[in-house]
């Protein structure tokens, strides 16, 4: 059953699990779930929902995607940027604290799994390559900005509200009168103590001879110790009923059975959000996969990814969670822990659903404020303005793409920013190739070689002119070469042949046939005539459907060195009878 | 004056003119005054404007476009498609038949020339090209359906609206009682005359030994026979108290100054309809004016033409027009009848201010069926489904922009169909792009040439794989080739060395080069060197900006030969510090 097993990879790498793989994957399992109980928990927070959903959300997700996904590295759960999204796009729809807004993430994720799934299915996962490399990075790095200051708040002890980076400070300012000054002190502590461990623990581990991959994952284990220290101090001090916000009763259950809300209304208020979460999601997870498999020369399937991510998301849907994706921190910590196939995932599954049974009455006491410091910690290390530099360097362009997806991200929210870059990139790429580098070259003495007149010295004759297209040919440019063509032969006076050399052209749409239609036409008036040398076979091919070589007032060469030696050999304009 | 003189042609010209080119120019001015008379009562007629307004808008505009344009024998005003989309544009801002409606003509005329004008100064013409011919000619087709539907009410005597073609039949079904039969005689045999002449009349004129250019412009002249008839029996027989509406009472007098209204939600309204007018207009009028000017070698400036009618459009808004553009047939016809320079242009809008002083009184009686006869005939002439079978042959993809425009042009009206034409053309284009044509290929025993394995003899080693990638790499496709590369090594256990043959790679952008950066990366950890080879001019200058060359894995090659030279014979991983 070849097929059914393709959409099924567990049943590959279940049938050949043994021992050493099970040892592996176990002591993985235990490092990532540590790591992934403040996480879960404080990334429910940013999505504005209840801390059980966070580990509700670390459950089934991963189990489903063990099962469906490729990668043998990558830990499913909730992550930063799609909490973000998640919480703009039910901010929308439903009260903070509400049931429906609860109910609202779930149909977000049941939305954006079927999504994902349907993509997958109809090997769709092309369309999320529309989200150009700057896009991505420029909206990476203005979410971090918005997720650490929407976490501000939290860390002062405040209400605040807002979508926008203005909205946001002006909501914050706004409110700094409620200021509570106890968990100023304990987010204080605890950001410093976690940018302190980012940055400098690994380096005293290491002197202190501990491996190098036990350093970094009790480097990462960082936000577990402020938990920890935290959570007791506020249960000592007794400090919850000094203004300090804590977590407070979590439900102590495995994963509830939960309906996503199927209205039509809800469905199309979020079904653009949905797929932008989708995307945004599958764009992220895509590229930890790859480099992780990449380490130990794996193959990933993208469709087939979607399909895992689609899953887990609709897990997430029917289990009490919201939109889950591949971590980066957490599938590199994984990966360095030694898991080696994707049941690794499940055991972190069962670690989550213990916690979820026995551990939630221990964190009681932990202080939003906490948590808000792991999350500014994690997203801080997602801004990076080097790729406005970088771009700068390399295409003003690209350049633009990302100062506008940055700027529009950040002054008028996720949505509009993510639209305006995608917007932005394809109308760049659209303005280059409509004006394609187009060489007019000549013989390089004594070789079979055509270059640049204008680069090299060369061989060139005034009755045959040869144009190299650097471009496919489609609407966009097909004008230009028209424009181009004929400027060329009106200031040129003895000239009887123009040359096409199509060396690069790669296609050749509906326009750019008409157009070549068109040129053939106004040289044939002028007593001029038009060839191609060098023509690719699938464009050749696609030529021959059409009428334009039977119309055509020249000939098609293989190589430009025959066209060359044809015409300025015998000059007059061949039959084209002849030709084909 | 350079600078100065390229934007008046006149200049040049005028400078030159003699007798010879004024009795040419004065014919063919003669020749298209008298078919101008009818065509532009009839298009204000179809833009829901009075009579005059047809005559007003043939006289500045000409004469602002001699000036300004660079064609010798455009020539320009009202036309069929750019009337239709003026008064679906104007009929939602104001009811037909007031003083707002009027204006509101002026004030799209005055946004389409000003926005025209920007894009000639600006040199943007090529915003224009996003139009890709198949939707240009889908929209036509689609449009000519609209209008000659539009006019049925005229033939049939009856008052009915609508905007698409489901309400326009809908509103003569409904309206059918009101029928005049006297009307529907007269219009049925003024269509059935114009199909006439247009089909039967030039043949026998042939035959008759008139001079073929002679033939051809009586034919065209068939709408003035019609419109001599039908008023001279109207006026006899007293028809418009039977119920036969006239033209009536037109103004004598020359164009009178106008001013556009300027209020912001006047402007707001019709800027999105005066872009589409305008730029459909231009791609129209500048196919024309290039065909022709190639029969005569001589050049079009695409960016100056925008500014020729960009003026031509600005009078017409203040001297009591509408939009107007180049006409195709009286373009022809102009041509044909000798016209030199467009002095012509001048000489046919003194007679047409001839003809609004002194022969308005005389069209007093011409029946509005006549003139909805000769739009009616000029616009099937336009209507051709052979795009879609020439499409279909061609590229289904091509094919179903097509399809989709005239479609949702009929269904949704003019707006909603072009808007989808082009962003379908848009898709289609990126979809095309985003897998692009890899071809492994290998070393055509006794050359220097290398093939595609997979279509010829060639000879491979397990230790070397060289990808040509027929593509230019961009965002859409640049996670593609990661794909592509890592599924290639990954089947391959011996390869030690991949080459990416760049021959056909127009374009390398920072999204490509992450990828290419991403691929560098893995390979390397698989122990895997990576190569470039015949890397284009401008696309290793772009490359050379980033730090990609330097941490190249392996070499870039000159030539695909020297890369396998190189790399069979010597299978070790070069030091990258040497390469560059």
């Amino acid at each position: 059953m070849p097929s059914f097993q393709q959409y099924l990879p567990i049943l590959d790498w279940g049938r050949r699990y043994d021992r050493t793989a099970l040892s592996n994957d176990m002591v993985a399992a235990v490092i990532v779930t540590i790591m992934l109980i403040p996480q879960s928990l404080a990334y429910a927070l940013l999505a504005g929902l209840p801390a059980e959903a966070g580990i509700y959300a670390s459950i089934a997700p991963i189990i489903l995607y063990a099962i469906f996904g490729t990668s043998r590295a990558l830990a499913v759960g909730p992550v930063a940027v799609v909490s973000l999204l998640t919480a703009s796009a039910i901010g929308q729809v439903a009260e903070q604290g509400t049931a429906g807004y609860a109910i609202a993430a779930l149909t977000l994720a049941f939305l954006s799994g079927g999504f994902l799934v349907l993509l997958g299915v109809f090997r769709l996962g092309f369309l999320a390559n529309f989200l150009s490399h700057p896009v991505i990075a420029g909206f990476i790095t203005a979410t971090g900005i918005l997720i650490a200051t929407s976490q501000l708040k939290h860390i002062l002890g405040i209400t605040a509200g807002g979508h926008t980076l203005p909205e946001m400070l002006g909501s914050l300012v706004a409110n700094l009168d409620q200021i509570n000054w106890i968990t100023v002190v304990i987010g204080g502590a605890a950001t410093s103590f976690l940018f302190w461990t980012r940055k400098n623990l690994r380096p005293l581990l290491n002197k202190t001879g501990l491996p190098p991959v036990m350093a970094d994952i009790l480097t990462k284990a960082g936000p577990v110790a402020a938990v920890v220290v935290t959570t007791l101090s506020v249960w000592f001090f007794d400090l919850a009923n000094k203004g300090v916000k804590i977590v407070g009763d979590v439900p102590q259950s495995l994963p509830p059975l939960t309906l996503p809300g199927l209205s039509p209304d809800l469905l199309g208020a979020l079904l653009v959000p949905a797929i932008l979460i989708s995307v945004i999601g599958f764009v992220e997870s895509i590229s930890v996969a790859q480099t992780l498999a990449a380490k130990k020369r794996q193959k990933i399937d993208p469709n087939q990814e979607l399909i895992g991510l689609g899953a887990a998301n609709l897990g997430a849907a029917f289990t009490g969670g919201f939109p889950v994706t591949g971590g980066f921190s957490r599938s590199v910590v994984n990966f360095d822990a030694g898991s080696h196939t994707p049941a690794a995932g499940i055991y972190t599954a069962m670690g989550l659903a213990i916690a979820a049974v026995f551990l939630t009455p221990l964190v009681y006491f932990l202080p939003n404020a906490t948590l808000a410091a792991t999350i500014i910690v994690a997203v801080l290390s997602l801004v990076d303005f080097s790729i406005l530099k970088k771009t700068w360097d390399y295409h003003r362009g690209d350049f633009a793409a990302v100062l506008a997806t940055i700027v529009l991200t950040l002054g008028l929210g996720v949505e509009v920013g993510v639209a305006s870059g995608v917007a932005l990139s394809i109308l760049l790429h659209l303005y280059k190739t409509s004006r394609p580098h187009v060489a007019e070259v000549g013989l390089v003495p004594g070789s079979h070689h055509f270059r640049n007149i204008n680069r090299h010295d060369v061989t060139t004759t005034a009755t045959v002119v040869t144009l190299r297209v650097d471009e496919s040919l489609y609407f966009v440019n097909a004008r230009f070469l028209e424009d181009l063509v004929q400027s060329r032969v009106v200031d040129g006076c003895e000239i009887k042949h123009v040359i096409l050399m199509f060396s690069a052209v790669n296609e050749v749409d509906y326009s750019a046939l008409e157009s070549l239609e068109a040129i053939n036409h106004r040289l044939h008036d002028m007593g001029i005539g038009l060839h191609l040398s060098e023509v690719k076979g699938p464009v050749i091919d696609r030529l021959k459907t059409s009428h334009f070589l039977d119309h055509l007032n020249g000939r098609v060469f293989l190589s430009q060195f025959d066209a060359w030696t044809a015409l300025t050999q015998n000059p007059q304009v061949p039959d084209q009878k002849g030709a084909m």
